[in-house]
């Protein structure tokens, strides 16, 4: 098989480019239709243009840029990821496969291939769901799927409107509200995300390279309290107390048991606590909390995994009220259901990565990427993950790019068929 | 015996001017050397020269009143207690105290009585410890205790010195490093401290009024850190999870389980976690946490079951580390010890309590009171407390008029002797 070499050279300046203005920062913070995100938008626009590739921006300022192949009544290939990142995280979740799609495509045309099928390099907007409590924003609004009451959602950290967000950086939040889609007005063959792997499997079996099979479900919820009474903490006697903070590590504690219970049992899960705090307006060193507010991420590519979690959470909740005279209020939630792969595409990526000499794997992934947006609009849809080291969501994450090289020669072989 | 009419309408009226700055808050928060504080001082200031009495205020800014005995060659009573108030909290925590003692002098004035010896009413200052984390600090600076390295210490929301905050109330911070005092002049005869009982004791006995036996001792930890690694709360399984708050709670129920256990043994110990964050720069919905800050609050009046709890903090904060791949680091310690009430006086109580046929009991104390002061300076001291309820540190903390002035009564038969 003719192996396509990816620009590696266009991979590395665009990677610079984009840690560039977090030099002397902890880690990357490309905020979510914010000036971080809106910088890296530019940076693909600009590398895109430089390789001869046509732009499109749609309503919500998602940016594609489309490179012609031979036959353009065929349905075409859409490669591409996000550029948003959590606070004071990564360089490379979400980026790294929006450059793996230019440097597909540059070594496409640098070995003077023209592909068969249009090929649509995608930098989508706010995949991370730290700033805007909402899964997939920018994938959804590029399908047109965007609901009108979604746009007035608050940013977590300015509290201004997505809307208003959206309009800072280009968008049209009305035409989004009324469903305009440039990309759906495409027929697509197939979505391809490459991604980091984010957890460490790829890292401890030494392999550079995983073809995902599904992507986890979750539920959430992002504002749950638990209420007991304020007391001083040296006069209320054991029996007379209703402490909130205790009662929730009685609750979190019970959920990470459970969750052993089930790994052990072969099943996959994982419960995250990722944020806590007693109220800084009531605590006190000297008080018995008498309110705890906190979020509780449940992923599972398993939907009936995810119901008995839940279940299990409710039950656990009820029993912890009786016993300690305490109340939860879990507050909105908010869920999403696990997105198969395409298994003709995982296949298909098995088989080139054999022809191509890629060591690699299948695996499943519990974080949840714009490629489920796609596998849920039932486009045929493939996730790749490439190995990093020291996870993601922190400034540490890292990732080889060998790694990200073997990656994209698999994203090329498989589009320029 | 004949019995001293407390002056009611006085106690009323100073507790109903007290509230009145926070009719419009969510409890009450007079500040230590503050505006709040400040105001409750001025108050004092002037009902006691109202009284007739003398004002004399020390280089800490602690208020006094003096009334004259017929022999002040004895040593005096002092009768008093603290102005301050958590944030957020109620009117009676200290106040009470220190309005019993001009309500007793002006029981005392209105019938007529010069008492034998000069009775000293005090007003202190920052006795709770949220403000600046130093235990008692208006006591020991009207002893000529405080540090001068103390007077550094910033308080908790303002972040400036207690040194500035002294000034802004009229203190003088450079005296009070040298030690200056104006009560140490004064020989004691004794020290008694009113207050409320801020647990639940006294109400679920339908008693008025508890003598004191012993204020605990206590073990503190204001500025606890876990740390363990940021992951993607996705990606990353569990046994490569190194997830801070999991190991945070895991400590917390251990440490609430022994103390349960204690209880059943029949010693007495209080265990709280009055704050707790993940750092928000930091944190996300969607990270396993890296990090957690929390303080926690132990206290007994038996030091070997203070030394037994901190001995079992260690351990197992040591066996989660390994377990867990955590680290804790506990911070800067603060403690205090028990504090034992002086044995004559407490029978004397005792006694007068029955002969006024005022219903009452033995108490100890678990929560911190500037009585501890004097305790440990060798001045004899006696607390007492007065029936409260809805606990203490909350905007709900109440307590019955009546109550109080049973609790005037015995003290007002105490002094006048």
């Amino acid at each position: 098989m003719n192996s396509i070499v990816p620009d590696m050279q266009l991979s590395k300046r665009l990677f610079t480019e984009l840690a560039a203005p977090y030099e002397h920062q902890t880690g990357i913070t490309r905020d979510a239709y914010g000036p971080g995100e809106q910088r890296a938008h530019e940076l693909f626009v600009a590398s895109a243009k430089a390789l001869g590739l046509e732009i499109h921006q749609d309503a919500a300022s998602n940016h594609f840029a489309l490179c012609r192949g031979l036959d353009d009544t065929l349905p075409a290939w859409l490669v591409g990821s996000h550029l948003d990142s959590v606070p004071q995280g990564g360089n490379y979740d979400g980026a790294a496969g929006v450059v793996a799609g230019l440097a597909a495509i540059a070594g496409l045309l640098a070995a003077g291939i023209t592909p068969q099928r249009d090929i649509i390099v995608a930098a989508f907007r706010a995949e991370e769901s730290t700033w805007f409590p909402t899964s997939y924003l920018g994938s959804r609004s590029a399908l047109g799927q965007l609901q009108a009451e979604e746009l007035t959602v608050p940013r977590a950290d300015s509290g201004r409107p997505l809307s208003d967000h959206m309009r800072d950086c280009g968008g049209d939040p009305d035409a989004v509200a009324a469903g305009h889609s440039w990309l759906g007005q495409r027929a697509l063959c197939g979505m391809l995300e490459l991604h980091i792997e984010q957890g460490s499997t790829l890292e401890i079996e030494n392999l550079p390279i995983a073809i995902v099979t599904s992507i986890a479900g979750s539920f959430r919820y992002r504002q749950a309290r638990c209420f007991g009474e304020w007391g001083h903490s040296g006069a209320v006697a054991k029996e007379h107390r209703h402490d909130a903070l205790m009662a929730f590590c009685e609750l979190t504690l019970a959920l990470e048991r459970e969750w052993s219970t089930l790994e052990t049992e072969g099943q996959r899960a994982t419960v995250t606590i990722g944020q806590i705090a007693t109220p800084p307006a009531q605590h006190a060193f000297s008080k018995i909390p008498g309110e705890v507010g906190f979020c509780l991420d449940v992923r599972s590519e398993s939907p009936e995994i995810l119901t008995y979690l839940e279940q299990f959470l409710f039950g656990n909740a009820e029993r912890i009220e009786r016993e300690r005279g305490v109340r939860f209020d879990l507050g909105p939630r908010t869920a999403s259901t696990p997105a198969p792969m395409s298994t003709v595409l995982t296949d298909r990526c098995q088989m080139l990565a054999s022809g191509l000499d890629i060591p690699h794997r299948l695996l499943p992934s519990g974080a949840g990427h714009d490629a489920a947006t796609f596998s849920k609009a039932g486009i045929p849809t493939q996730l790749l993950f490439v190995r990093n080291q020291n996870g993601s969501h922190n400034p540490n994450e890292a990732m080889q790019l060998k790694d990200f090289a073997e990656g994209v020669r698999l994203l090329a072989a498989l589009i320029q068929e």
